[in-house]
């Protein structure tokens, strides 16, 4: 399963609320319907709490889906269902904007739950 | 009717509130008074209930205005309208920005209404 | 009297509070005190009642400013004031770009109240 | 002293709250400490009572630093105190630009108080 | 130590809360696990109290870091820890943009509490 | 047949050989395959000899396209022969942007002969 | 006429080919046909022989064109014309960029002949 | 083999030497050493002689390369022999401009001979 | 004299036929007629003979020209002729972009002949 | 030495006379007159021989500049005759964009002899 590919770390600063944002513009899977690749950013922006997401995993996650039918709106929610199950922040958001296909371009935003006032 | 041509598909995650953004720039209609036509990039951004609108049938709808006079105003409007009509959403909002017209470009902003505040 | 240019059309939807945007890059009065010509881009946001300002006779109203004298915060403030006689809006805002003077570029924005929370 | 070149005039639309920005990206002085010039661009947002900023003693106001020894964070606070001085607006800010000084940008934002929530 | 490098001079307003950015697009570190270099824009903004950072000093403190091995996340709090520790701000935040590894471009944003609501 | 649309005036300066060049965003036909719309941007550069063609008729004659079904690569050469059967220029040449088709954006340059080294 | 408001000023360097050019953003003129306002950005480019043509004056000969009624092709070669015979450059290039009308942008270069090689 | 997938048809104006561009931003493959994938935007610019490539099947025969590993020059150099193969163009360049890899990006450039002085 | 401030250092590969390029966004002199300031990028382009200038002399060489009045086509001039003054090259071009001044930017273009042909 | 870690592999199509740009913004070397760090972004333009340069080493190479001390113009120059001597190939061109240094931005362009007019 992808999901075991994710590695963690631990945050070197949990007494304290920080954003990590991690944006990757090649991401790219293939449409159920017509077999053809789908491309997007994806930026995730999270609050870690007692481990952070290990970069070069996360590549290796993301290059994982290049050959997987999956819709963008099931992308994105799975996104972030996997990444909160790796990482359980405080916070998180994953926002995915899809190249343009049959002249629309699409952008989805899925997170944990409202931004806390307090973040930057 | 242009409405029939829209298609649903049922949300694949209806337990959580996330926004949907779809973008067109190339939509186009008919100015009623000029006969001469009019070009604007629609963006729609709703939040799904039990039903996401599908992509393609989208393309095919936003097509359908292509020979129809009608105006600036009312485009907005009614699409607004036509989508709340087929996929009930929890929350939407459409943009329409206009090409220059007599070097006036115009931004017609129609929205189901306020946009929750906790949303991103 | 210029404002007798300004003509309006019934609010097609006046059941709902949206935002209309008219942009004109292309405003063009004299300064009074030295005869020269100023240049500005205008914007104007409003939220429709019963009537919407008719996009050609906006063009004109703009273009009989074209030989007027008259400074940079009085025309925002006419604008907005005749604005609002002509289509009592339920709110609207004019902003002013003006073109560098002297090295110093000035926009001017006058409101008819604060922004209600609720618009996009 | 360079405060005496500041001229005003009477602030045509007093019974109503609007804002006034003017942006001058030709601002220069000299550093105290190594007499070398420092370059920025001031821009000035404030909401006027009974008196405005005339356009061209601003110009000739800012000009008249371009010789003047002067730290970055003083500037920007002078400008301000001056200016209020000047004309006693409801409002002001004052933000200072200040361009790359080895390897380093640096911005300064003062300003009489929080922005009036009812501002556009 | 490299925070010994950072010298500071008095606030010359410290009766106002104002806010300062510093930007620098040339900081460079190594990565503790490949022992390749690492770059990254940091942006420091602050309210400074009794005393502000001095900026030929900033530049000699971001230079100490060219050598040093050291993780994105602890290299954000360790600037904010220390700038801290140096000046005591009334309220500070660092941004830190990682350039494109592996694909993937990073920021992390770390602040001493939430913006008070009263700042520009 | 809508080249009948165009219309041509004398140019006044015969006796120099000027360049001439009309970007038209807005122009849209349909692919006779499928039946969808396509868009382009077409520029037109001419050197005019007798006569140079009217710019009211000319976006008449853009508009004219609408609803036929044509190729991309027929366009070009038509909008060319067309051109030089109305004003028989000097020199011409018309280049056609298409947007996005399948992830595919294409350009396509058609001209009289070689431009004239001598012009600008 | 509007050619006496032009001025010159002895070339301080004629014994070197050198290239001057001014970029005028704000011309701005009617259509004859319609009365309504054109806008251009007026390029011209030169290489002096005995004189140059002075800034301050060439401002007021281009405001001269303000309500002059006069198309796009014949503007100009005007002043084209109208520059060579107060100066008599050794070469001249006049480039007008005229807004949009009607959805098209038109760009209009003439020349006293084609560039020399030799210049930059 | 993937160049089978190639569909031409009949050069509509082969009287004319006219340039057809062709740009492709999601075309990727798989580097042979690392296994990850590699991302470029392939132009193509021809004129053809009795054939044209035919676009839908062009985007077929880019995807074709999803999963193969292939290195940067080879990429370019086979794109450049196969599209001869298939529809011995007149003239022919291929621009592959790959994404970052290691902090560096890499542009690779191919053609049949020279680009003719008369084209366009 | 402010040519005096100018060093040089000796060529590391006079062998060698290459180019040099220095930008300076920060020029500011005087102009003579209204003793308002002036500001201009200037950029110097050559190719060193037996000696390159200095790059601190060079920044200390354009702030010498802070408070001189001195026209734009006078200042390109002299920089070229006292640039060459100074390390005779093998070939020289001096640009200078000056600031909007009346709404007309302006640039002048000298050099010690024509860009010879081999150079890059 | 350095340009031993340069790797090469063999022209997979030396038949043909085929451009390879590598571009790499992360230059970073060190001034000999202050000890600050430089840094620059190199593009090297060649034509490949019998053998190309290995991207991976190419990185590995740059990186090993990170604490020599060396000037802009030395650097430029070393860098061709290090690629040349390890890869031989038909033409290069290295081009090194320097960041500010003091307010000036330098550019240094050195190449092998000029470009063939036969390539791209």
């Amino acid at each position: 399963m992808s999901i075991e590919i994710l590695e963690t770390f631990p945050n070197p600063n949990p007494e304290r609320d920080y954003v990590i944002v991690h944006s990757f513009p090649e991401f790219t899977s293939v449409c159920p319907k017509t077999g053809l690749p789908d491309f997007a950013t994806i930026e995730m922006h999270y609050v870690p709490d007692q481990t952070c997401i290990e970069l070069k995993s996360l590549k290796y996650y993301y290059v994982s889906f290049r050959n997987q039918g999956i819709f963008f709106e099931a992308i994105t929610n799975r996104l972030l269902n996997e990444f909160v199950e790796v990482c359980s922040p405080r916070w998180m958001r994953v926002v995915a904007k899809f190249n343009n296909r049959g002249g629309i371009t699409s952008e989805i935003i899925a997170e944990t739950g409202p931004k806390p006032e307090y973040l930057p």
